[in-house]
Order: C-alpha cells, then sequence, then structure tokens
C-alpha cells in the first residue's frame, strides 16, 4: 500500500470520484504559481544544502510544534532557540525522535498529510514516520540532502513552480533578491522565478517591536526625512518602487484588524508624531495602522502593486512564551474580525476603482459568507484570498468553496497560495488546493449545477489563471 | 442534453437520490404560496406585455448585476438610470449582449441556475446564454413576451400560484390592489390571489430619507394627528386596517438591527419628538426603530397581521453608489447580527403570547444554531424565516436545515418564501426549495433518522403547508 | 421494521458506511464513561422504583418541553410544577397522552432518536410514540418500572455505566454520595460508580439567588470565616476536599462568558466585600467570577481537580417563566461567547502548566475553528470538551469534529460526555456519539485521510480512553 493513495481527498460517493478524477488528471501537472508565502530567498539565490531532515522539515513549522507543546513536549527538547539561554536540544537526531514518538498526534490534521506527501514524492519513501523506522527515515532523508538534486534550485525545477514570491520588511536590503537579479537562473524561463512581496508592518504598526528605530532605518535607506508625514509616505513610495525592481508585485499587511480609515491630513500627522514619540494609546495605535492601509491603497493605485490584507491574528498570545522564543511560536490566535464598516473607510475612498486590487483573507470563517463574499461580489476593488493558515487544510478549503461561491463566483477568487516557509510542503498543498477543488466542482457536476466542460475551465482558473491575474504575475 | 437535469440539485449518492426523486414527484406540482416578494402590482392589476427581455430578467435583478460590476461591468452599460444624468444604454438587446458575453462569471451561482430554469420552462429553450446565441435568444424570448400566454395573470396561472404578497409603503394608496378588488381574475379561485403586505420603514426609520414629510403625508392618508405620539400610533392602526382591506396579513421590517425596546410612554413621545425634528442622534434613531418594532407586535396582537423581521442588512454600503444610482442596486452587505438581547424587550411583553407570530430572518448564518433556533424552539410568538437573499441558494438552504431542525424543529419554521421582483424567476426559486429541502429529508431517510412516510409529510409541510398557516392565508 | 435501523447516523455512501460499521461493531460495547451529567445521586443510593413513564421520560427533559411549549402546549399541562399555584396536571397519562399527540413535531430531533432507543433497548417496544398507542406503550413501560431489572442499579449495570458524575453546589450535604461510600455496590468493580463533581456557582456567582446567604452557609459547612476574602478561598479548598473524598475529579463553572481575570489582591477584597453586600454592579460581578475562575485554576494545579468551563448561556431568558416555573425549564438561550482575549488573564499565568486542565465547552459553534481548536492546540492546560447541550446531537456533533481535527487533532478534545439527567437516555446518547464518531472516521478513511488501523485505535480513544484521562477517572 503506498503512503499516498490516488484517490486521496476525493469525495467518496463514486460518480463523484469519478469526475472529480478526470478533472484532476487535467490539471494535477500545472505549473505552481506561489504568489505569498515565507520561503528564505537565500534558499534560490545561494542554492546551499539544506541542513539536516529536522531543521528542513520540523523547525521552521509551528504547525508541528504548537501540537507537539499542547501535548507536552518542550519547545527546546525540539531544538527551537529561546532568548533565555536555557539549555536546547542541538541533535537532528533526536528531534527527528521525538517528533516520531508524537507523531499519532498528528491523525487526520493537514501536517500529517503534507509530511507523508514530502516522504513520498521528494523522497521517495514508502511508509510514514513511527518510532521504529525514525532512524531509517531520517539517515535516508538525510542522505537525500547532501545530493545536487536536493538542493534548492533543483528542488524548485522538480516541483515545477513557475513563481514565488517571499515576503520582506522594508528594512530588509534584498540582497538575496538582488543577487538573483543577476543570476541567469531566475529568468532562465524569461520571467523572473522569486520575486519579492513588500510586508511593511513592522514600518507601520506603532505596536512593532523598535517601530521608532524602524522608521529612522527607513528613512536612512530612502533617504527622506521619515520624521515627517510626507518624507514618511514618500519612504514608503520609494521603498514600494525599490521592491518593484526584485520583482514585487503586491504588498501585504498583517494587521490586528481590517479596520481602516481616512483622516484628515492634520490628523494623519498628529498620529504619525505619536506613533514616532511612542506616546500613542492602544486605540490611536489602531487608527493610525487603519489610516495607512488608504494611504497603501493610494500608492497601489499609483504603482500598480496589488495589496494583500490578512487581518485577525492576536500575534503572541502567550507573553510568557513571546519571552522566552519570540515571535512566530505558534501561538498566534484567531479572533473575530469584522470587515463591513472597517474596510468602509477605504472603499468608500477607493473600492469603486479597477486600477487597484485588494486580496482579503480571514481567520474568522463566519466573514466568508456574511461578509466578505457579499463585499467582493460587488465592489471591483475587492478579491478573495483563499482559506487561510488554520483553514489552508481540506476541510476549510471546502468550507471555503460552500460559503463563498453562491455570493461570489469564482473569479472573485484568486486561486491557492501556500503561505509558508516549509519550502518542501509546497507541492503537497497545491496538491491538497487542486483536489479539493476538483471535488468541490465534481460535486457540482454530480448534481447537475455545473456542466462538466465548465468544471475544466474552472478547475485551470482556480489552479492557475486566477492567481497569476490576480497577483498581476 | 436539456437545460436542466431532473436530478439537479439532488444529493449524488444513489440511494439518497433515489429516495429524494420519490419525496420530490408527490411535492413538485403543489401549488406555489409566494407570502413575502417585492413583485409590481400592476402587473398583475393590469396585465400589460413584458417589455423586453432585459427589462424583465435582466434590470430588475441585482443579483445580477452586482456580479457583473464587481468584474468591471459598469451599471449604465446595464441601462440603469443614474441620477446624474450620465449617459445610459437604452438598448435591450445591448445590455443583454454584454450579460451574454460574462455570463459564465455566474457558475456556480443560484442566478445561473435561476435564468435557466426560465430559458427552459417558461420559454422553452433548450440552452443557456452564451455570447454565440445572445441574439437568437433575446429574439425568442422577445417574440414570446409579446404573446398574449405571456402576460404576468397567464404566467401567474401557468406557474400555478396561489396567492402572491407584495410589499408597498404605508403611503402607497395601493391603487393596483385596489384596482385588483373589484376584479374577478382576483378571486376566481375563492381567495385572494395578490395581497399587499405592510412595510412602514419610510415612516418608522428616522434615518429614512425624508422621514418627518413622510409622517406628514401619513397624517393626510389616515386623517390622524401625526404630529403627537398617540396620533401616530393611530395613523399606524388605521393603515394596517387598510392593508388588510387589500389583503396583507403580515407586516414587514427591515431595521438594520434586530433591537427592540419597551420604553415608558413619556420617552416614547420625546424620541418620536426629535426623530420628526431631525434633531436625533444615531442611537436614539436606533431606539426609535426598536421600540416601533414592539408597538408594532402590540397591533398585530390586536389585528393579527404576522410580523417579518429582516434585520442585519448595511443598506447602500457605497455612498457614491447610492448618489449615483440611488438605493437597491446590489450594495447592501450583511452584518452580524445579535437577536438574543436585542429581542428581550419584545419577548419579555409579549413572547409567550399565542397570538402574536413574528418570523425571524437573517443574514447572518452563525445565529441560525446559537440564536435562532433555540429561540424559536421555545417561544411560542417566534418561527424562523427560510434562508434569505444571498442564502436563497442550495448550499444556504442546505446550512440553514441542517443548523436548525435538531434544535427548534421543522415545525418553528414557515416554508419557503422568494422575495424577489424577479416575477419569472418564482417557480425556479420555489423548485430550488423543493429540491433542496427533499434532498435534506432524502438524507435524514438514507441515515434511518426519519422514515420515510415522515419525510413526505414533512415535504408537504415544507412545500406549501407551513406557509400557508404561518403567514394565516 | 424495527424501531431502530442498525446503520441508523451512519453516512449514506455504501464504501464510507461498510467503513463505520466495521468501527463500530469494535466500540459499540465500551464501558460508558459519564464523566459528566445530572441524574440524581439518589437514584443509585437508594435504588427505589422510577415512579411512572412521564416523571422518568418527559419531565425531566427540558428538551421535550421547551418544544411542545414553543407549539402552543402549556407547561401546567405537563405537570410542571409553578411557584404560584396554578392548576397543574397530576394524571402521569394523560401528560404521556399530550406529548404522544405532538410527537411529530420531533422528526429530526435528537429527543425522538433518544426516546426511541429508550423504546426498543430499555423497554423492549417495536413501535415509536403515537396517538394510536400512546395508552398501550404507556401500560408496558409502566409495568416494567415496577420490576427490580428497572431498578436504577439494575439499569446502572445493563447500560455498562463503568462510573458516572453528578453534579452538586458546595451547599449539598452529598448525603447521596456519602451513603454510596458505605456500600458495598459502589466499589464492586474496584473503582467508585458514582462520583461528585463541584458546582460552585452559587456561591461564586453574585447574582446567584441567595449568594450573601449561600457564602454564609458556605462558611458554617466549613468551618471558615467566609466574610473575609482569605476565608471564602478557604472554604473553597475545604470544600473542594470533601468533594474529592466523595470520588470528585472535576469542577464545573456555568458562567454567562468565559471571562477571566487576575487582579492585585487588594481589588479581589473590595469585589468580594460589595458581592456579599449585594452593592454590586453588573459589570463588576462578571469581573468577581472572572477573578474566581483563575482562583479555582490555582486550587485546580494543588488539588488535581479538572475544571469544566461552560460558558455562553443566557440563562432563564424569560422572566415570566422564571418567575412562574423557575430555572432550568427551556429557557436558556446561547449568545455570542469570546474566548480568546477572555481566558487570556488565566492562560498567562497557569496556561503553560501541565498540572493543570481546563476542559472548554461552547454554545457559540462559530468558536470552534476561529478560537477554541486554536487554544486548545497549543496551551498545554487547555482541551475542548464534545459539542454541547443544543449541539449533542448528529449535525452538531460532525460539525464539531469537522472544525476541530485539523487545527487541534483528536488528543486535544475528551470523548463525549452527556451533560442530562436524563437517565435512560445516557445509552442513547452515548451510542449517537459514537455512530457519528465512527462515520467522521470512516469518512476520513474513505477519502484517504486515514488509514483504517488509525481509525480504529482513534475510535477507541473518542469513546472511552480520552474521557478516562481528560478527567482523571
Amino acid at each position: 500500500m503506498p503512503l499516498l493513495h490516488p484517490d486521496r481527498l476525493f469525495p467518496a460517493d463514486p460518480d463523484t470520484r469519478t469526475i472529480a478524477r478526470r478533472l484532476y488528471k487535467e490539471i494535477k501537472d500545472a505549473p505552481i504559481v506561489s504568489p505569498h508565502g515565507h520561503t528564505d530567498p537565500s534558499w534560490f539565490a545561494d542554492n546551499a544544502a539544506f541542513p539536516n531532515p529536522s531543521a528542513l522539515l520540523i523547525q521552521p513549522d509551528h504547525y508541528v510544534f504548537r501540537m507537539l507543546f499542547s501535548q507536552g513536549v518542550k519547545l527546546e527538547d525540539l531544538g527551537i532557540p529561546t532568548h533565555h539561554g536555557s539549555a536546547v536540544e542541538t541533535d537532528p537526531r533526536r528531534i527527528w525522535r521525538l517528533v516520531a514518538k508524537h507523531w499519532p498526534l498528528f491523525r487526520g490534521t493537514p501536517s500529517a498529510m503534507w509530511l507523508d506527501h514530502v516522504f513520498q514524492e521528494v523522497f521517495g519513501l514508502e511508509e510514514g514516520l513511527s518510532v521504529a523506522n525514525a532512524d531509517s527515515l531520517y539517515d535516508h532523508i538525510d542522505a537525500c540532502l547532501q545530493r545536487p538534486e536536493f538542493r534548492p534550485r533543483a528542488l524548485f525545477e522538480r516541483f515545477n513552480i513557475e513563481v514565488i514570491a517571499t515576503t520582506e520588511s522594508p528594512l530588509d536590503p534584498l540582497a538575496h533578491h538582488g543577487k538573483l537579479k543577476n543570476d541567469p537562473w531566475q529568468t532562465a524561463k524569461g520571467r523572473p522565478r522569486v520575486v519579492t512581496a513588500y510586508r511593511p508592518d513592522p514600518v507601520i504598526d506603532p505596536d512593532f517591536e523598535g517601530f521608532a528605530a524602524n522608521v529612522a532605518r527607513f528613512g536612512e535607506l530612502t533617504g527622506e526625512n521619515t520624521r515627517t508625514w510626507e518624507g514618511y509616505l514618500n519612504a514608503h513610495r520609494n521603498r514600494r518602487a525599490f521592491f518593484k525592481e526584485h520583482g514585487a508585485t503586491s504588498t501585504d499587511h498583517g494587521h490586528p484588524s481590517a479596520r481602516t480609515a481616512d483622516l484628515p491630513l492634520a490628523e494623519c500627522k498628529v498620529l504619525f508624531d505619536k506613533a514616532l514619540s511612542g506616546k500613542i494609546s492602544r486605540d490611536e495605535a489602531e487608527l493610525f495602522r487603519a489610516q495607512m492601509l488608504t494611504e497603501m491603497a493610494a500608492m497601489s493605485i499609483d504603482d500598480g502593486l496589488v495589496m494583500q490584507i490578512h487581518p485577525g491574528s492576536w500575534r503572541s498570545h502567550s507573553p510568557t512564551m513571546l519571552a522566552r522564543f519570540g515571535r512566530d511560536k505558534g501561538f498566534d490566535i484567531p479572533m473575530q474580525t469584522e470587515y463591513v464598516g472597517a474596510l468602509k473607510p477605504l472603499l468608500d475612498r477607493f473600492g469603486l476603482d479597477p486600477r487597484l486590487s485588494i486580496i482579503l483573507f480571514t481567520l474568522d470563517e463566519t466573514s466568508y459568507s456574511r461578509e466578505l463574499a457579499p463585499l467582493a461580489g460587488v465592489y471591483p476593488a475587492l478579491k478573495l484570498g483563499p482559506a487561510w493558515w488554520f483553514f489552508d487544510a481540506p476541510e476549510g478549503m471546502r468550507r471555503f468553496r460552500e460559503l463563498t461561491t453562491e455570493t461570489a463566483g469564482f473569479a472573485n477568487t484568486v486561486g491557492f497560495n501556500d503561505d509558508t516557509r516549509a519550502f518542501l510542503s509546497i507541492p503537497a498543498r497545491h496538491d491538497v488546493s487542486r483536489r479539493i477543488d476538483c471535488g468541490y466542482l465534481a460535486r457540482l457536476v454530480a448534481e447537475h449545477r455545473l456542466k462538466e466542460d465548465e468544471a475544466l475551465e474552472l478547475a485551470h482558473d482556480l489552479t492557475y489563471r486566477l492567481a497569476k491575474q490576480a497577483y498581476r504575475l
């Protein structure tokens, strides 16, 4: 029995499954367009070998260690570095064994599916992780990683990735992207393969660590006087242009809420001064972020960068864990998120402008049918991003389609993006999405709500066309 | 291949589908009871020919033009009149072609299904709209519309409509309904075929355009002094009686929220004076509407009109579009809606009274299982309206049943209503509802949660009996 | 045709159903672990015959009489005692007939399924309740109840209950549990069969009827000075120890919200004094309850009692019904419930402590995927309780698994609990849960998302192991 069944994730009903298989067969080999993610550009710029199985597959994956932590495994024992210098496991094999011991916890989760996919499709393995085979799997993968065909660029090509976007802070010098610009590999297929995206939270969010220092550095990098509101906005324009030169076609905004504002100039200046001085209240910081979304929209109309809004995560919910291990350790928790009132100031100003394209994401599934589909189904400037983060999983993806299609159709959605730093899981994630979408379309065909030729066109759209078009790639 | 498959919308599983077919066969030809909608009473009073395919099928349908607008089609090019006199397309054939060009946008949406149903069942067509056949379809439909059997009354009878309710403002003279009263067609089957419903928002909502003038006119129409609270309430009593004489069995209330209030008389008077003067705050306007729901409930206990509460839409979300095109142009967006606290003042006073019947609707599906089913499952005065507006679609209807039945059963729901101004789509909409309900019942039978004879009785209830009973028709 | 079909509640798809059958066969006879419920301990202590069919099956079941009431049946006619001495039906046979007359209202609800299960499995009946057979069913059941094999202990053993928890107030003398301690039946299988749980709402909630008197009585029972904050906390410690001696392994907290607090000592004292004096605002009462959850967590770390938090019910929504009939009459209505911010003070202090175990329940299904699964999927102190109350039903249980598994897995859930005072329905409720879980697992197997051997282990976990482990039984 292979690790992956060829019919996995298709609906069980035989007729529906047969249709899903037919649709999937036509699109399964389409190139991967990965317009939003968090891979490390140095991998592609330097093309060095990945260090070891644990560093590659376990340690960058907060889905994995949050589950282990919930069941009593210490992050130190997974080799996650601490800020307090407590002893941390350094032997990748011991980390691997610890994960193997707890692997049954992942039954029914996407993590298990993704890792099985990596095992079989990338490393040619035929069984899933267990205590019994942990060492032999480790050895096999470790040996593979030494070989040239497992270097980042070789995998990139093997995965049939057409283009991948990474995400960088405005303060990032984009050194790796710069190196890639001068590397023939980057444009061997005509267009850039690895592009950046503009993620300005560190210089937009007054609550970000070191905000004032970040803004000062932002001024140095751009040659603008970022102590003034005008200079600060110019620094954004300048840096967005720099990012565009490094392939960026989008910006990305991870605010706590979707709130936007459209304030008079004088108020903007006052808020900005307060933000820089650090003497800004919680509400004012929220208002500043809100105003900045509208400023970013204005700039997008000028420079054509697509906006992505990813709201609704309570970042680093546990202060103890933040102090001990830093950000992005699995303690980001979704919150209720309101869009209809929150986006209104921005939409009142720019929502009807066809030059603007905003892709909305959510961690609050209740907003799909109630707010997001109705908004995206009428405002030309709005599109819906795919099921995100915790919902980038079979049931989450199904709910996304079932809750949005009847109101927003397919054309107001943007295909799939993987949003991951786990490079090897990218084909797995796109494959899950393709299978779930084909299964959903197959159900519509089986229920005679769609003709099969229409479904096939839609399968192509959802797999490839919509992402390229929405992200202007 | 016919445009409509006879098994459409039934579950794909063969056994379940077979049961669904059996149930559907028994109820598919039941008369249509349409207790809530927005058709134009002049159609039935005057029985004139419909003007052309676009005016009949496209221009009254905000589901259609909101989707087109979201993808860059201008409303002017669809012939939607503007308030600013910008040039508007006047050739219905060009409008029709424009819709045909973008028709693939509607894949997977109820609009596509409804139009296909109209094409096949009303006009005898065998293919769906496309660029290739747009002209020939237009010509065929246009020719049909000239013929007597496509006049409103002929279609009314062909659709097997037993009764249909329209919705009118208290300021409406009900001229068409008055004309119908004296027309033998109206009562040819014994009971009135076309009835009105009392929709008092223009004289209840202080935020409604021209509220004070409306209330003054309300006084003139009723002969009451609507500058006083007592006179204003009397005007409602008077006008409700007038509507009852024109067949009304229900009132309809489209407030932003479900809030109700039960204030002392003195406060009511103060609020009313403020509302009339226009010097009313946002919160006070909300409170006035809240009080008026309770006043309407009191009058319903006296005169027996069923109350419908349709809250939770942010009307005309885009001020630019409101200014340019007016209300009801697809920019009404659902909001989070709370019921448990909101309805309490009204329920504390009247919720246990079996003479009162309130039908609750929602655009916030999260309230189905959390609030509405538990409330309707215990308060004698409450019933649940069907999946509404954006949710009047296959998945929306399925979720409605799955989320309400276990707590509220079927008897606390009221069957289907179409809520449409698109007259020709009425049989399509009722057919979708009948198929989805039969599919849901069939699943319960297939999972041995219901006997098939019980399911059959329920199918009749959901199709016909509950609507007649709940709306006292 | 038997009343219960052997395949009931399994998915209709034949392959999936076959897998579900195989899984169910292996776990259907596992012992019942009932770690949270509201049966009367006197039943097991005294082992007296149950009085009559209506007193046993109808009158304790608010699911039944809320539905009947919603459709116009008076609670007096069901023999529910009033506080105002109005005439109440006293003939159990007439009550039974009244229920039979309205029994079709329950189609599609869990109540119908549970009663059918009791009829067939407990009383050997072969048909469901109807007007025609109401008397003969009544007579049959009534005759059974006179027989020794229908006494509480005999049923307990026949139901294969391993352990059952009841729920008591700290003011309860635990007389029945005390009697059981000295009864060899209680420990005939080695471990206690009937245990209590500590439900301190009457002495924690300032809004509870008679709060100050309750706290005074609490002092008398424990010998602590409960007029001081320290003495009050000591009284809890003392009483928790007393409950532990009577088998308790858990506490249970039914607050309106999930709010917690971690206030300075001085503020705690002030709040407590206000609560005792009755001069406490609504917000302060909420804050006091919030603080008490954190105090209870601190005590749980010391004494090992598992905490259950059951928030989100608006208790006794109708003041008229509360005044007339008292609490727990079907008028408790779910509300929107927020967890991420609400639990933070408690989690900041204790959330990473593996000695603490908190089981979270919800009546707001939107929190499953948005808040609860992400929280329980990372905090070691948190687990998810099963679908609760209105959601303890097939569709509710399915949604629970579909909405939580991908983020929290199975190990962060705690199996099933019945939460009922309807003793005879306990096997029915556990059977529904087992069937739905097997059907869900079977779907994962049929979609090749899980191997069947993994599903079988999980079926055991969900049926038996997780409940024993989570509740430390």
